[in-house]
């Protein structure tokens, strides 16, 4: 499948500059928010923005490679927090309560049947989750695409309900060992450096980690420069895919998306490898702890908003970091300007 | 004046930490926010501490050092950004109001008459603000006692009315030439160090600025680690006083302190010399781009929250902040613990 995604134009910056250096503050002095502010103003083709129905989804999956040891905690953990998202006791619960954005937890595939619940999208791909990279392609060619429609349904859906911001999470036991994997293939970085302690290895772990994942690599045997809907689903999981797809989807439809860290960050870089414009539409939120973040904010040119030294997942990044991507449309509706509220300019 | 500020016991930490442990996610994985939530259950001494009554102050301030020429802006703009904020433009406005935070504006001397207004507490010193550091020094002994006791009585008022938790901010045209004086003085940093562009000077202005704050400080020839109080008389601002004697009521009454950029943290610099124990109350929330934050943040052990090149001043980096001061309480109350949501535990 392909996606249709505008490539912004530039028709209004001037404006929009305008705009933002007329507020009664000096020059630029609102830093990183004025870039934010313009961005914005872009992505809306408008000198007013405005968002509407701010939504957080949470994609969850299960990974095949989870039982080889590739985190630090068990399996079924996946289906357990999916059950405290349901139950709002997650940190991602806590943050979108806080800061005013609807959460939907998205099951792309997690080894466990929750059955038909509130707060639900059921996107499964499978009901047992990947197959183990290490062994196999974690997915099919017709699985990846399915999941790639799931979630470009998804996020159509979500516009056609009046939402034009969208926040991105995860969840999924094993999913940084797939990201590190998506990573280091799509963007030359080394292995090693791709792969982190992801939920909180030790040591000894960090070593079965990386060397799993190197057995993986050289299993699939990728070439450089890989296409990336292979590179999805020769890792997987089935929560990154149907992200990728939300996301490509999401900015078909000229909606904001807000970037949390490594594993949706992983999704976005193979997204942006099959629709190079989605990029326009990104905020990035946070700097993550986990080490190929670095490698992937460097490939795609980005400067997070926050930086917490935050490594939980599930889109956390993104919902703290709202509350400053709504601060920088709002100085630019709201602030008044030198003329408007009779302040002297910069002599 | 003298004040009482508690120093805070460190009973609850263990039960605390218990606490932000057994919450379901990884181990450590929500970053500096762990470390707020200990420090604001520490404040609070309580294991679900809640924020009641959250206000930001803007004081402000005339420097008579402003018509020396320290600043990119006519001193006519202090009193014109006074009425800015009374009729809700400015950015703090803007920001106060979309992060739920009451505004109320100080006056500790501006060389304006406003007469009786919502919103703006008079505390008043002068009514022509400082007189010229160059020259003399910006007040008296006698001035900067009233000053210091104007602020103390301000944030007692708001303490009794049911607030405790207080950001603080400004509004002077000159004062990151005075928080300029006050940091060299304090920290012993070279004086061109903690010179910057301010509100945007060019390269002759930020010259000359650098030659009129050197003869300033020849001027006063304080002795290597002077005192305080002595310090903040010689180069004032009313503002930067009041501040600092606000800082040490809100403090004295067990309050949660937001400390802003640059000009705040020399208030707070100084009222950490007159009672130590202020900093165990104080959450830092941005790091600024005039350079010499960087001398008061490392002389004070801080590392803020947030790092977005923002030179605004008026406690916009507080008030952006406040949302991850509320996630950090946010997450502590109402986080699930691993027990609780039947999640299984880290193997």
């Amino acid at each position: 499948m392909s996606f249709a995604i505008p490539a912004l134009t530039k028709t209004l910056d001037t404006d929009l500059l305008n705009k933002i250096n007329n507020k009664t503050k000096p020059l630029g002095s609102l830093g990183q928010l004025e870039q934010l502010a313009l961005k914005i103003g872009r992505i809306q083709q408008t000198l007013t923005p405005k968002f509407s129905a701010p939504h957080l989804l949470v994609f969850a999956g299960d990974h095949g490679a989870a039982k080889a040891g590739v985190s630090a905690f068990p399996q079924d953990v996946t289906w357990q927090m999916v059950e405290n998202f349901l139950a709002g006791g997650a940190a991602i619960n806590v943050f979108s309560r806080l800061n005013g954005l609807a959460l939907k937890v998205v099951d792309c595939g997690v080894a466990h049947e929750f059955g038909a619940r509130d707060g639900l999208i059921d996107a499964k791909i499978s009901a047992t989750g990947t197959r183990n990279y290490i062994a196999e392609p974690a997915m099919s060619a017709a699985e990846c695409e399915a999941a790639l429609a799931k979630g470009q349904h998804i996020a159509h859906a979500l516009a056609d309900s009046g939402c034009n911001v969208l926040g991105f999470g995860e969840m999924g036991i094993g999913n940084t060992a797939a990201a590190s994997l998506i990573t280091h293939a799509l963007t030359g970085v080394s292995l090693l450096d791709c792969v982190g302690r992801g939920t909180g290895l030790d040591d000894a772990g960090l070593a079965r980690k990386r060397d799993l994942l190197t057995q993986a690599a050289q299993r699939a045997a990728l070439p450089v420069n890989p296409d990336a809907k292979t590179v999805l689903a020769e890792f997987g999981g089935f929560e990154i895919v149907v992200m990728a797809g939300a996301m490509l989807g999401a900015a078909e439809r000229g909606m904001t998306l807000l970037i949390d860290g490594f594993i949706v960050t992983s999704a976005l870089l193979a997204a942006s490898r099959i629709a190079p414009a989605i990029l326009d539409y990104c905020v990035f939120c946070h700097r993550s702890a986990e080490p190929g973040h670095k490698a992937q904010l460097h490939a795609l040119l980005a400067d997070p908003l926050i930086n917490l030294s935050l490594r939980l997942g599930e889109g956390t990044g993104a919902a703290l970091a709202w509350p400053l991507v709504q601060a920088a449309v709002a100085f630019l509706n709201e602030m008044a300007s030198f003329e408007s509220a009779g302040v002297s300019g910069q002599s």
